[in-house]
């Protein structure tokens, strides 16, 4: 049985949703609309609307930051890059993606399409990027090492297993859309630091619409896009864990995604979290640091060791400035504390010239170890893993938090009753979720 | 100087066109046109028509076989699919790919939006698929062999810069619009033999369309797509011959294109031309046939030897059974020649019997020997090269043949005196191309 069998089996045959896959799922959805409707005044988000709104078409699905529908193709392109636009979104750190902005935003597009209702959508996206995560691991490290970008390619198969679903295709056609994206999938890491990036969530999201309703008109493409001598496993450098399959349906290793609390790079968070804690719980004042060491998983030296960052953007990749931030209390939830004047804040910079970084290959990419020395000889320590925040009361709170700070308390609390308690609501999904009018 | 300022500084600088290369831009023109009009009616173009036009959206762009227009990105993705429905559009041999398919949509795309001359539209197409021949060169037989399809990926590149010229981008807009195609070129070799083939040649062209218009609106993507870490380059294989581009401005390398002039896999062109020379020298009758044995590139061993077709698609990949229409006087320039019912014919399939394919990798990838020994035990030898047939009379007088058979002989006449007289005609490109009313 190929690979396209195996999801297609999963994914027409997944119909009850286990109660903490689903939990973690409501989170990713409010999470989601909190940070696309935070970041729908980003430069990229309004190039990208404009420049696509502009071909007009059938109000079929709607748009962020538009209040307007569009083509589900289209809308699914601009708001894949919107929610990815802030680069807050969630990451699955096993397969290296973001899953929510590539797979929700298809799901939103057909889901507006054919009028679904919130449970199908939720199985459409839970079950999307549940494949998502599990092509991730499958294409592997060396895959994301070549220079592919993990969100945009295995966020496609993603997007079309979410809107296929979402159309009702049957075996045949599903085999078809998931045959096209092979064609579809793509996106390099070149793009990190440009507009580039979000778009390739946007990207993925609309391939996957985009193959999938060719599929349901009859579209003929390969049986099988991952196998083969000039398959995407092959032109992909996958490195073909094909043991990442075996347990669909019985667990969901989309479980497994990471929330960012801070609005910063994702590498930087378990030091940061470290950091909190001891802060706390030692009444550690800036005053009182000698130095602070941070120790992380070398793959990260050169995605968020910035040393001394000059702009606002730097300093979200930054280990030593952040790690500073935290020291003085600042709130690293809030868009806003990451400033281009920030970086000249004499305090600031004086703490972050006491950070030094370290790597340690055995620790894992979700965790970091911070040892601090105070002025007075004492010597502090502390390691976080973001794996181990699975207390879902715990989690729950963090991401409501996240949410009253971005949305307000309000609003929160309504989409949160709307997607958690899935009471009857006769209006699209769209439209509770994002309350356009 | 990187690759992408290669091409921008080439193709922002190109004013005049040297005759030759604009001859034969005329004839592939032309061609385009033809082919792509009698494939309108196929399945695949069918569905995607239908699929995309029910978009919608402000009328930009000619979209075939609809007599309607629609925003440029959809036409060219409509079109590209379209012209390259049929397969029996022209080849580049030395990138291995098909120039016309995946850049032409695109410049007709944009000239219809922006409301373009014939004159820069043919700037534009020629040196869009002058970078597509060069871009596919670099990336060398290496990435065609680790399962890249050339009129995708070198296509898209090659769309990019005609779209972007018809824009009028300037030097920077042109660079973050070649950045953001290396996250969209993408197309892999598991598609050959389904809808997904000709659907590349369509992704091509709107990829182009798509990243220039975002280029246009001020979109900020990598400085070099091609080059880097992290690039094109590296993700996707190439050889790097960067020679290739050292003659540009100096030289075309598309004039290297071959049209084709039977309607079945370019792989056997060579066998047929020098059978057809030999049987017309000797006439030759297929009675008369002992044993025909045809010498060719092994490249082509898995790519049209088919040895006993059951179907008409399946006699277009043949050497044998096109060996023996040739023998049998078909006209193998007629779609209609290629048919199911062919098989069965009994005369045909004896013939078919004869003929002993035979491979040589002295050989270039465009020519092939055969030779034929006659019952009374006379040996006759021949050789071809398509690549030797660059006498321009004899060469516009084939495709013009083509195009008469194709089209007929009126309209062939009026397209092409709109072509190769540039007599001033205040048509817009895509009216006078194709005549929709």
């Amino acid at each position: 049985m190929n690979i396209a069998n195996k999801l297609i089996e999963f994914a027409l045959g997944e119909k009850a949703l286990p109660v903490n896959a689903a939990h973690i799922l409501n989170l990713s959805i409010l999470d989601w609309v909190s940070v696309s409707l935070s970041g729908v005044s980003e430069p990229v988000s309004k190039i990208v609307r404009e420049c696509f709104l502009e071909e007009g078409g059938h109000p079929e699905a709607f748009v962020l930051g538009s209040n307007k529908k569009a083509p589900s193709r289209l809308a699914a392109l601009v708001n894949g890059t919107i929610s990815h636009a802030l680069d807050y979104d969630d990451t699955h750190f096993a397969s290296l993606g973001h899953p929510s902005v590539a797979v929700m935003p298809a799901a939103l597009a057909i889901s507006d399409r054919v009028d679904s209702d919130l449970m199908a959508f939720k199985r459409a996206s839970l079950i999307g990027m549940e494949v998502a995560t599990r092509i991730g691991i499958w294409l592997g490290r060396g895959h994301y090492r070549k220079g592919f970008h993990v969100t945009a390619t295995a966020g496609t198969f993603g997007a079309t297993v979410a809107a296929s679903l979402l159309l009702g295709l049957n075996e045949r056609q599903f085999k078809m859309a998931l045959g096209l994206a092979a064609s579809r999938a793509a996106g390099i890491k070149a793009q990190f630091g440009t507009m580039g990036k979000p778009f390739h969530a946007g990207t993925a999201a609309s391939n996957g619409v985009e193959v999938s309703l060719l599929a349901y008109r009859g579209f003929i493409s390969t049986e099988d896009g991952f196998g083969g001598p000039q398959g995407f496993g092959h032109t992909h450098d996958t490195e073909d864990n094909t043991t990442v399959f075996d347990t669909l349906g019985s667990e969901y290793i989309f479980e497994g995604v990471s929330h960012k609390f801070h609005a910063c790079c994702h590498g930087l968070h378990a030091g940061m979290e470290a950091l909190i804690e001891l802060r706390n719980k030692n009444s550690v004042k800036p005053k009182d640091i000698e130095e602070i060491e941070i120790m992380v998983h070398p793959q990260y030296l050169n995605v968020c060791n910035i040393l001394s960052p000059e702009t606002g953007l730097e300093t979200k990749f930054s280990y030593r400035f952040t790690a500073a931030m935290v020291m003085h209390g600042i709130d690293t939830a809030r868009l806003e504390s990451f400033s281009d004047i920030s970086c000249r804040d004499f305090a600031l910079t004086e703490t972050c010239n006491k950070v030094l970084v370290r790597t340690d290959s055995s620790l894992s990419e979700t965790s970091a170890k911070v040892s601090l020395l105070t002025k007075s000889g004492e010597s502090l320590t502390n390691d976080y893993d973001l794996a181990d925040l699975t207390n879902p009361e715990m989690r729950e709170a963090k991401v409501l938090a996240k949410s009253n700070s971005l949305l307000g308390k309000n609003r929160t609390k309504e989409i949160w009753r709307y997607i958690a308690t899935e009471q009857v609501n006769p209006m699209p999904v769209s439209k509770a979720l994002f309350d356009y009018s």
